[in-house]
């Protein structure tokens, strides 16, 4: 058997010791050579490297760990690489919180106008990793958890040629719960939607949909940490035809989400702020040999699990069925081909190859689908060109948005606060400072 | 040539008189032999027919007007049946207006949560004359202009045999603002979109589209009486590709517009009571012969010069363009043959055939379409079912919507507030009761 | 571990050995209580049966084989439902082989027109298997291989509420012979197309497709025993992008074969029919307790692995990967959701999940699914409604037909001399004499 | 009113002094400035532009008349390029109607691999036509009559810059038939198909489809010189819905239409090749000032009249009705909207819009073309590549061909005969003539 290297961009993440435990525990179908750690702040680079050897050392496996800040010298000669980035950090996070909230808008790092500004910092440093890869690693598979890991898949699989897959855990959340709550592990669930739009619309038992039976109840599943768990209404699960994930908390009650992100004391940003400088204290502890508990609070249930299950479905052609960001091939009806949707997909060697969905989406899921991914194409468009048209554009089309005024007036400052990290409308900074 | 026999339906409705100068004006072309006016206010009826009588006869035109209550009357043996009903009344529209605002949402007759009620009281009444026609004129053409025209449309012609076409007033005013504009009657416009919700995209001239350099400099066309015409940024022109309709004031400046109705001292139904209250005592002077001027101030530009036109096209196989609402074919190629748009089209005795846009939709208007026919499909069904779960799942689709709080207050108290026109409803009432 | 009943209808197959010792092999994982043996021809089916005894208590199984006549009694309490059918016996075959020779056309039971008429005796004798189980088996699976196998499967998917999936026996062999060829049995194969216009369009090994590389040197898989193997020309390889199946022989060189079956000293259905007979008196040793070995020359390789490890597959939720006729969903782009295709299918507990391509078709591929599937369309319509014009602009589709005389020559003389099996038209009948 | 300046490309035909007539009718209207005949055969040429003044003059019209051997001079300042180019003259299609007889295929200038080959040395000559235009005369329109015409207008529709149109004069034979036949000029004609595969589907009389209940009488329409007519089938009329033009006896005889073809003394072009020597000899004729009876025998009804009408529709933006070949947009529902289909479509000074059968297409008539636009598809990019493979891809898609034998000795052999005319294949005969 193989042994892997495994590249980590954007190691310094307090979540790298989740992955680091995942291959410790998947060593024995997945044996590592080594991991390279990239991250631009050296100094975190650096002390989760440490507690990296310290883990894998403890579980005695001989992997060594590399260090760097070059992208090139992570990917070159990579079997797998793993992205989990985060540009401009949690205070670039923060601002995407604050300024939209300024003008009437949600902040969030994944949808609204904040996740919209999150895709226009990401997604050229996405292609750069792409581009490093083709260069140095063309057979290599890139997973991508980089948020919003949806947009940034549709950017990745349309814009590159690098093998690549879009991860997220809910559904594997919302999937484990599902087995929890019917106490078996056996149970099949359906997906239909796009990253953090997507919903559960079957539960599989002995060949039977038992989902229908349950829409009655207004059953909650999946509440992930970052958002509040509030339970949706029994007539929204119906009109989905399924159960949606946490992140309709946003779309179904948009005007209660404002209010809750006006009244808070701290975003979900300055609470993360302080969760991470608290894990990365205890990481620098020479005693600590194995992932600590108070990982869990940060909110990345199974992602871990998910990423290294999807490693070993390639690597090892396990042919299973994982639920990824690819692309929807003609598996919808009602999106383009070369549209990335979130769906379950059978998973080997070959790749990801998606599985319609097993029940016809209701009406409400095709229009939010079709809206959303208008949204997300557009802002592909206006992070890969730097248009302020185009960026303006799609930020229309988010029904979280709308508004003309609220959209232009939260894009400008957004824009101008953000402008270190976007290189592609440096066109539009300068014919705006010449006005 | 062959003398008709035109019935309206709502004939008590103050536009009538323009309806009836417009059969007097192509008096040539389109003979008449009689008049049948139907209405269920019989005192209204008689005034407006007996007005109708003046103005026929200080034309020198033999044509006789028969006043009844009786649809079945109206209908029998008619060539063209010309419908503008509105369902319970100007007090109906008023709470349309008036509801929606308590719960932070737009109240309008035609877009938002307001048009959605009166699609639900509007489609059944519409049925009860496409059934009379089935049976007593199965010939004849069907020309709605009862609001909201777009939707009923979706509904007659999906729903019911009879050969009809929805009208609007809005391409036609848009396409003469254009060619004042352009001081070129030969200027031929293109539009795409849905009723309220259309776009021009295209003025050609000499067989140049001119339009696109003109989008730099913002201009607005065709601003309605209905709604007040503010201009919309060269920015939104440009994401078009073309010029809104006055009523994307809602879609593009929603919360401008709801401040706007929230801060008005009457609604526009209010005013527009007014005005009717001032027409139809004018209506009934004896020395009236012709169409009064104050009847412009009530915002029907067009409308009779738009009908009489029609009319004339399918009576004398014009094959002539004219916009009109009608199932889309396959021309848009984004939407379902069966989904109704407000189009170009070849009208002759057989009918309307839709043209494709010559100019190929930006993305904005392509989303836009997309989900505002997913919301009118949602409607049509509540509306010819009666089902609460649909009615909530349309409103959830509308864009000015959204919200579930919202959409569900506005709502139960629309649906109780118009019990009396919702029999389809009754069913929900009754259970409601029981809870 | 539940114990299965499982129905042969068409028990007097001389096949059934086959499926019968499939079953014995995969004893463990599918424990059976009964077989049912349906067939209307008691003598051979009580033959069948004997020798299924034999073979079973060979083996050591204690599983009941019970005799019948009678489809609900077969079907009732069943869990899977096994056809092998030919209705009209080797006499009908051989009436298909001959009539269409008269005309200038290829006479063979599954394509050309003498598979036309077979579909028109088998499908109406499948409604009826369709409908027992309805009544009778409503959660039993049906697995069909009588033949023309993927018209069956177009008719029963979308005619019936019976879960079903068609069987063929080509693409496990192509792909059994591909991985001889690569000497591994890993190796992943593609198929795109319908039943026996079917193309082995990818051979992936470690991630990558080696099919491309090897499409050069113009090799056959799975010359069928049915068909003369005769290799195809690189060139015809390279247009398809992949291997035919063996029938492409009919579709790619109709001239040779025509001749070829003008010149044979007997039709394959003749040679079947001695064959036959000898197997027939082979079975009836009461010495024989195992499956003989002239069995393999009668042409079904690998239909009992494939049929066993199907039903496997479905009982025991294996999520493996089978190449069975399903309905195409979204998968190939450009037929109908609806349409039967012959796929990669994720098959367990919840059914077959069709599996997009992971080659895109090229042009010819596309046009011959398009062709044949217009053909398989009107051929299904045709069995169900008897409708004489119907039938003939299905013929007049078939690319093997064409010819307006040609096609109605044949079709006249086939339909008369099948009357006794075409219950459907004997209107068509009625009026013929009536003329 | 503006002076026009008209390219007739290949002017040397027979047929050119219909053109002129046809502008001499359209005096009025249509003003000329000048006629710019273009022709490589220079002798030709001038007794055909002789011939044309002799008629300009008699008619009182002052047009000059230009020879030239030079496209870019025919071209320059041109506002109208009508294209009736023969590549390889009577010869090269004598050569087209024999050598397929060899292999068994119908040998025709337009269907089959007669017409296929005509298309490989036509289209690259009106390429060149195209590019001449796009520099020297970029508003110009491009009307081609040459053969096979819906392939070219595939060919210049979706690969070069130029306005143009596909003209045949078939549909509006069909159309005048009918309009004889039920003694109305206001009889308004469906048709739909492709260009020489075109079916009328509908005949509107006073807003009523007459057609289906004369679908019984199998009545034939529009019988061209070209082709014998026969006259088809009530079944034939009815499984398509519709009237097939005359060129279905290839489509629906192929055994009759081979035998036929090849127990004829004569081919048509050979026939052709003495009525156009009579006819050149015949307008040297100084006395010779108006279109001679004769040409009528040539077989080209209609043409001036359609191609001059089509022009008078183009200039004075009349918006009326003519049949041409145009991209269908999404009219068909079942094509891609780039494909060149033969269609009513308003014309006007914008162009042609196609307009959307109103009849709902059959079966027959999806599959036929289908089928038949995938066999043009091939052949525009077999005939611009040089590719042997796509051209071999081509033919085996064509319904009168499909045997690979024939396919490909009836190609080896035309390709040969015809290298002269072919430099796209140059590449392909040098490798040929290694081997």
């Amino acid at each position: 058997m193989k042994s892997l290297n495994v590249a980590v961009i954007g190691s310094g993440s307090t979540y790298t010791p989740e992955l680091v435990e995942g291959f410790i525990l998947h060593g024995k179908s997945l044996p590592l050579k080594s991991f390279r750690f990239m991250d631009i702040d050296a100094k975190k680079n650096a002390s989760l490297a440490a507690f990296a050897r310290r883990m894998l050392k403890h579980a005695g496996l001989d992997v060594s760990v590399l260090e760097t800040d070059n992208l090139e010298e992570a990917v070159n000669g990579a079997d797998y690489v793993l992205a989990q980035i985060r540009v401009g950090g949690l205070s670039a996070r923060i601002r995407d919180e604050k300024i939209p909230l300024k003008y009437g808008l949600i902040g969030q790092e994944t949808v609204g106008a904040g996740g919209f500004m999150n895709a226009l910092r990401t997604i050229p440093e996405m292609m750069k990793v792409a581009s490093a890869m083709e260069r140095f690693a063309p057979e290599a598979w890139l997973v991508n958890f980089s948020n919003p890991s949806g947009i940034v898949a549709e950017a990745l699989q349309n814009h590159t040629n690098v093998k690549s897959l879009g991860l997220c855990n809910i559904p594997i959340t919302m999937a484990k719960e599902a087995q929890r709550l019917f106490e078996n592990e056996a149970a099949d669930c359906d997906f239909i939607g796009l990253n953090h739009l997507v919903w559960m619309t079957g539960v599989f038992l002995g060949g039977k949909n038992v989902l229908p039976d349950m829409l009655e109840g207004g059953l909650t599943f999946g509440g992930m940490k970052n958002v509040p768990d509030m339970g949706f209404e029994p007539e929204l699960l119906r009109l989905a035809g399924g159960v949606p994930c946490s992140y309709f908390n946003y779309y179904y009650y948009p005007e209660r989400m404002l209010h809750k992100c006006l009244s808070a004391e701290r975003t979900r940003g300055e609470e993360v702020s302080l969760l991470e400088q608290e894990l990365l204290n205890r990481y620098q502890s020479p005693a600590l040999e194995e992932k600590p508990e108070e990982l869990e609070k940060r909110g990345g249930a199974y992602y871990s699990y998910a990423a290294v299950s999807l490693v070993d479905a390639l690597e090892n052609d396990r042919r299973a069925v994982h639920v990824v960001n690819v692309k929807s091939g003609g598996t919808t009806g009602f999106l383009r081909p070369s549209d990335v949707v979130e769906t379950r997909c059978l998973v080997g060697k070959n790749g990801a190859e998606p599985l319609s969905a097993r029940t016809p989406p209701t009406p409400h899921v095709v229009s939010m689908m079709q809206t959303l991914k208008s949204y997300e194409r557009l802002t592909v468009e206006a992070a890969l060109t730097g248009s302020y048209e185009t960026a303006l554009s799609a930020l229309m089309l988010n029904p979280l948005v709308g508004d003309y005024h609220k959209a232009k007036g939260a894009l400008d400052e957004m824009l101008l606060s953000n402008r270190a990290f976007l290189p592609q409308f440096e066109g539009y900074f300068l014919r705006e400072e010449k006005r």
